[in-house]
């Protein structure tokens, strides 16, 4: 039996494509029939989609490349001294080791996880189907979550994969509007953050069913799917705590052991070193966690803390170049506060989670009440190459110094405000980790200038010690 | 330090939200802002969706409920007799074993592979950030499929969670189009179908990363997550081939041993089944299958194949109903063809994956060339009510009997095709599981006659032996 099924996107929408039955019997590749073309045929023009379409300018005029950056900025000075260096490993140390050591589930953090599990019928948004979450499937998940039942006595853990930290029990998403800039998919609200493989975690509740539990990360509070998790006990924390750290400085680490496939590491992940192996948590049949060593190859683990330079951080950045956007961290990609956090870690600078927070982990200079010429010469005056955060609210970037008289800096950003043809507010979609000037789309007769980042921005921080 | 984040949604578009720091610091629930109102406001209005909004009147005007057909069809009346309650249990126990006992994996299912693989720069559509694929990110895919290698040995495995099947080696998406009706997300064409726990698989390739492994399920080929999947030694599938089965027919079933959390099951997944309890495959830290004995509570889990009667089809179909629409099995949830095979499996009668192939999987009797009328006569002479299956090219569903003079099918549909305000195509999205008339949105001014459920359905199919 071989037929060619091109099913009907204009109903059910079943999904087509390659369908290879039991019996081995090839039915066709529907999808293929328009898309086997070989050669390099151009990318397709960018629609005008659901939120905004086309380019800016800075990203053809400056160079997506940090390694260019760095070496204007002196590729090996260090940025900081040897002692500041320990320092900050040593805040670093305490804030990824928080939840086991200083954490608590507080009246106030519990009231806030009920008080979304208590949005109004008429407040809960719109599910995975684009219709009003039902009544149903939220009585469900708050049955299951069954908050009235926390006991508040925490249960040390670890992350065993990649995973997601979400503002309520369920996998399903949570979209404020369906339609509109900056709305619907892929804007989850229930998503908090992603959670790097090794990550401690304080255990405080668990869901009904098991497959949910609420906790504590050094990042934030939130609900993790079980499966990804296993519990801890004195030794193996011991040994976390105690042993040397290293931080995968390459995405896609793939951790195995003896051949068997653990778990995936990307840029950000810290994981006890030693030699040319990182120890990684495993979680058994009971929900147990134990340590399995797997050998990393040369270049994809560090030491930490890295020694500070323009050229070190350029080197992990340049890895992060073009690479998707991903609100709260979906699809194990990074968010514009993720990136930088990811950024820094192996150099032992633990960022917070989201950018007004970050923004304070440093040395900060407002740039408030000043003029766009006045920030722009505050900034190109006072910010350090590879070592400044740039903020406005709701978003944050790198420093990296000066292209064409003006402060270039490395970010991951959805897009850019405009104004569509009909007159409804659009995007420019980046959507992805790039390298601009601070008033990315000013040559667009789309954007107004009001808009512009340079005009929204608050101030720049210097992270590190000295 | 207490604070509201508003994040900027006009730009990097970072996520706001509950965020409680490593010192337990309770920063503010931004989102909380504006929904903390209590009591019952009504549901938010649907919106002019990006594909459409609104309600056909079929699902105000007949009963959501199947119990009320199935009482009208005879309740207990057995659809089959117990010799062919029999054979269709030996077909779907061959079918469901397929994998172990007659896969190989043949050159034109590798090409097929090869061929996504393979496309074109310009044919490789839209990935999460609702660009483009980039070239990079999809030569990475490539280069860590590694095609090139595959030995077209294969590997006896299970699937240990809950799994998605795609048809490349990645979580990412790809969109043909970012717009337009029935486009973009949640429409995936990478992902293929969703795998239940417990179902046999044969592995013949691993991704370089050891983090995709190239399967023949029993429902259709494609990639798997490695972390979701174990392999089985000859006494392990020994074990499962001989065991008598059983069918969870509860959605959310939570699989635990000694309070250890291993998996949560859904309506049609199939176990090993001995007393209250069932064997579930859970995943070694050395990547190996163990069977672990896990109780199920009474109606969680039926021995198959259950007595085929309108009452026990009905009871599976309402525990179904409103249930959010699932493209190829995404967030967990059904598509229609998914849920056919799924509402069919406890009864031991195996359907295969699309819609296309479901019509064929039983007594076909064509629609072909009749006017709407003569095929409402047609069904409502010939299809038996709870065993039969309404097939239009891409959709698929249940005859459940008559209402007011017109036959009445339970099914899982995306949307109806509409013509929005300014013209262009859309979609009335019901996005559920829903009990409808056979031209649901007739009513419409919208919805072109032409474009009916009964205009494009072209057969009935009767389930079952007699």
């Amino acid at each position: 039996m071989s037929m060619r099924v091109k099913e009907n996107v204009f109903l059910g929408r079943e999904r087509r494509t390659l369908s290879l039955g039991a019996r081995g019997a090839a039915l066709g590749l529907a999808l293929a029939g328009a898309v086997f073309a070989a050669g390099c045929a151009p990318q397709p023009k960018v629609p005008e989609a659901q939120n905004a379409a086309g380019e800016v300018a800075d990203l053809s005029r400056i160079p997506q490349n940090l390694a260019l950056f760095a070496a204007k900025a002196g590729l090996n000075a260090p940025l900081r001294s040897d002692a500041a260096a320990a320092e900050d490993m040593r805040k670093f140390h305490r804030s990824f080791f928080a939840p086991w050591t200083s954490g608590r589930l507080s009246r106030n953090t519990l009231r806030e996880f009920e008080a979304v599990l208590n949005w109004a019928p008429g407040k809960r948004g719109y599910a995975e189907n684009l219709r009003p979450w039902s009544d149903a499937a939220w009585m469900s998940m708050c049955d299951n979550a069954s908050l009235d039942t926390v006991s508040g006595q925490g249960r040390a853990a670890i992350v065993t994969q990649h995973a997601d930290l979400r503002l309520a029990p369920t996998a399903r998403p949570r979209f404020a509007r369906v339609e509109g800039a900056g709305q619907g998919w892929p804007f989850d609200d229930f998503q908090q953050s992603s959670l790097h493989v090794g990550m401690p975690l304080m255990v405080y509740h668990t869901s009904r069913d098991g497959a949910w539990l609420l906790v504590q990360s050094p990042v934030a509070w939130g609900w993790v799917e079980a499966g990804s998790v296993a519990f801890v006990d004195e030794a193996f924390r011991s040994l976390w705590e105690t042993s040397p750290l290293g931080c995968v400085v390459r995405d896609d680490v793939s951790l195995k052991a003896s051949g068997a496939f653990l778990a995936l590491a990307d840029i950000g992940t810290v994981l006890p070193v030693s030699g040319t192996s990182v120890l990684v948590p495993v979680r058994g049949v009971n929900g147990q966690a134990s340590a399995v060593s797997a050998p990393v190859s040369a270049g994809e683990v560090l030491p930490m803390p890295q020694r500070l330079t323009p050229q070190a951080v350029a080197a992990i950045g340049d890895r992060m170049m073009g690479k998707s956007y991903g609100w709260g961290g979906m699809y194990g990609n990074r968010d514009c506060s993720a990136m930088m956090r990811d950024l820094f870690a192996s150099f032992g600078i633990w960022l917070p989670r989201n950018s007004a927070a970050q923004a304070k982990a440093g040395e900060f200079h407002s740039l408030e009440n000043m003029s766009v010429r006045e920030k722009i010469e505050a900034i190109s005056r006072g910010a350090e190459p590879f070592r400044t955060l740039l903020w406005l609210p709701g978003h944050i970037g790198l420093y990296v110094g000066q292209f064409e008289g003006e402060p270039v800096f490395f970010h991951d950003i959805w897009g850019i405000r405009n104004r569509l043809g009909d007159g409804r507010e659009g995007r420019v979609i980046l959507g992805r980790a790039v390298v601009t000037g601070v008033k990315p789309g000013s040559e667009r007769r789309d954007v107004d200038a009001k808009g512009l980042l340079i005009e929204r921005m608050r101030g720049y921080t210097i992270l590190g010690g000295r």
